[in-house]
């Protein structure tokens, strides 16, 4: 006899973890299968997914911490302060990580026990459909048979690898590896200018390595508003960063100390690159090849992700959903979360909804980036009139006072409604200043809505009150 | 014959010089009357009034420059960074601090002749009104007669003094001397805990001072939420600031090199204090005494405010209007601000409008405190049904990740309609952070609203959205 819930979810990363609490804040008997991806040492689940264990919260601590380094070592002499003997304990710094990680995660046990939700300890795979329910197996210190009437699949994605090229964490990493060095490599490697390559790209720099970045594409940050991104690439440059862009990567070989990179330049020419430490970050792939989804008549596309609808995260099988890295969209904790709250009040009989458009993106670089909406390059494909407004935090008070004067506000506007369409941010404080842009998009706010709101002074969101009276009509104050 | 404007505006502080750029925008011809205040060495009128020449600004910077110094000193342990011979050199600091407000001034003096607007060097007063346009006065390098159609006072404040206790800027200070010291004190005594004490009491404690401030008032920052007030004041004091409530001061005698202050505790015992420098920070007073307002009919109220209506700030006298720290209403630059664009656009035939209730309050401590809207204490006092919600900044991934997990965010929303009626936070980003709370309030935001706005991850802007999930019907995910 297995055993009966309302809803199984599967994975308890942050789509899934926070899908079980607000199905049961809703009043389903809820259980949730993890696996042992990242285990304790009793061998229990580390709850949070990748997000929390290997993803963005351990590389936002090893960034604080470089940035603290770095600020230290370049930026105080400006405010008369000086030091002597500056220098870093790696493994220290990795164990404040670490500890922060287990606070995180052991948080989300303790949410586990408040709401009531019975943690599987292992892997999930389908079984069969039986009448109602689906019958699901779980494979580890849990293993048995357990039944649900609805599952949510959230089981995440993991760092995709390059064909002959071997991820052993140690000399060639992925973004796990790449948060563990036990000291700063003198030269490192990133394969992949995307988020991740550039975060952990940067903090290994601010701690004193040679880094040089490899990428295929042609163009830096494509995803990215154009003017965003020449903005940040010379940041990011200036720093110390070496961006090679356009290669195509021949071989890989690793050596007993070091790594040899064999590629293309943008110009065809062989090139190559001695590195201590390699990071090869060419994005993800989702995790759903052990879930059995034939067994309930469920298949992946071609690329491994779990077809859904656009709106309600329901698979071909009635009562499946899946959320987050395994389906369609960007691959952000955030939306992985609004989604599993989304499944949550569908099964509920509510009618929730996700704007994909107001979903905002970070890049946790020095400056942050930080958009939401439509970018330049997206509206001139469209062929939608649109009017720009930017405003430079060199010209802000605040920003002065903190020494943190790089970057800009963009806020694009319907040329005809002024409606916003999008707002594109470099900034020391990007991440924390989207919010105001997306809580406007939201609300359908017009460019001049945000111009007439009252923002505080002195603060670096001023910027984005000058940057919609740019938009409105070229009229910012204070430019 | 004297020089004919369309709008003379009376002061360059942040009311001042943001209404003649947004009258010379819409056409006007405008002239601004500087005194000689903030003189730059060729003595020539510093733009910018008090926020940008002894306020807002250098308070940022120094603020700024002391939390790296204190940050090195206290709190790089956990990251495994070392230093050895942490030193500040006070003058550097100081001089920082200059040159960010003299390329701020030398800002406004661009924006000026950009928009082609008059700055006339010298104080204004009154002289007569002459069919429809006003004679003013200007006393200085600019010494003449003036006259204008219409005139925007904006003369912004004073520090306060106390009677008996004469300010010398060496040892006994006001908000000028205290942004000055030519050495961190060692002892530094403030009067009045309101927002210039607490924040050059915490600059120069960061720097090593031993500070401690009496305050009149039995409560400390009365006008906060109570449960913010109630936070911070363990927060500072954890820091050490050493407060002593509800004081009466008796007499303050400066000495050669110290200054002696007598004062009743709130138990009415007789206390004396001897500190090394002294700042008196109780308030400000409007400057509005050599105006000459009688010439025009206009007179002050008895604490030297000016008269106006309750939202177009126009004075008893058809053409003349006044804004910012001269009227009613708080005295903050950014509402200063607003009442300057305001009243320009009223000239211009617009309709424009503020809602005080939506202007935020900041205060630049560590963590700093920001709040919109009402406070607990005034629903309760209004008697109006109200939910809160409240959400730790510790159950915060980004927050750990800085180190800045100190402070709640505090959502009250109407019990009934769900409306957003205050938003209060004690956060180190809090005055980036109120910016989302101010736009939701203009939209009439429910706290479900913003709950459902989905939030970057980790970004310490999550607080708010868990905070208006728990006001909505407590429900906050990761609590």
């Amino acid at each position: 006899m297995s055993q009966e819930f309302d809803i199984l979810v599967i994975g308890a990363g942050p789509g899934g973890y926070i899908a079980a609490i607000r199905a049961a804040q809703l009043g389903f008997k809820v259980a949730c299968a993890e696996g042992n991806a990242y285990d304790d040492p009793k061998g229990d689940p580390r709850l949070g997914g990748t997000c929390l264990n290997v993803g963005c919260i351990p590389s936002k601590a090893l960034l604080a911490s470089s940035e603290e380094f770095e600020n230290i070592g370049h930026h105080l002499g400006s405010h008369g302060i000086t030091v002597k003997d500056l220098a870093i304990d790696v493994s220290k710094m990795v164990g404040r990580k670490n500890d922060i990680v287990t606070k995180m995660t052991g948080g989300i046990a303790y949410l586990f026990k408040k709401n009531k939700i019975t943690l599987l300890k292992g892997y999930a795979a389908f079984k069969a459909k039986e009448g109602d329910r689906y019958q699901v197996e779980i494979t580890g210190k849990d293993a048995g048979l357990v039944s649900a009437k609805q599952v949510i699949i959230a089981t995440g994605s993991k760092a995709r690898h390059l064909p002959g090229i071997t991820v052993d964490n140690k000399l060639i990493c992925d973004n796990e590896g790449g948060l563990q060095f036990d000291q700063t490599p003198k030269k490192l490697g990133v394969i992949g200018a995307g988020v991740i390559g550039l975060e952990l790209g940067s903090v290994w720099r601010r701690l004193g390595a040679d880094v040089t970045i490899l990428e295929a594409m042609p163009t830096f940050l494509g995803a990215c508003d154009t003017g965003v991104a020449n903005e940040a690439k010379k940041l990011f440059t200036k720093q110390g960063l070496k961006f090679n862009l356009g290669v195509k990567i021949e071989s890989v070989v690793a050596g007993k100390n070091n790594v040899k990179i064999s590629y293309a330049d943008d110009q065809g020419n062989a090139q190559s690159l001695v590195v201590d430490r390699l990071i090869v970050s060419v994005g993800r792939v989702p995790n759903t090849e052990n879930l059995n989804l034939e067994a309930i008549g469920l298949k992946t596309d071609e690329r491994g992700f779990i077809p859904v609808d656009d709106h309600t995260c329901a698979t071909a099988a009635a009562g499946v959903y899946a959320v987050g890295d395994v389906i369609r969209g960007p691959m952000l904790a955030h939306k992985a979360e609004d989604e599993g709250v989304l499944v949550a009040e569908i099964i509920a009989g509510q009618k929730p909804h996700i704007d994909y458009n107001c979903i905002p993106w970070v890049i946790y670089t020095s400056p942050e980036i930080a958009w939401v909406g439509k970018t330049e390059q997206q509206l001139k494909a469209e062929g939608r009139a649109y009017k720009p407004g930017q405003f430079p935090f060199a010209a802000n008070g605040r920003a002065l006072g903190m020494g943190a004067s790089d970057g800009f506000v963009k806020v694009l506007a319907d040329a005809n409604t002024d409606e916003i369409l999008g707002v594109h941010i470099v900034a020391s404080a990007a991440s924390d200043l989207i919010a105001e842009a997306v809580v406007a998009m939201e609300f359908k706010a017009a460019a001049e809505d945000i111009a007439r709101v009252c923002h505080p002074h002195p603060s670096l969101s001023e910027v984005m009150r000058e940057a919609a009276l740019a938009a409105t009509d070229n009229r910012a104050l204070n430019f």
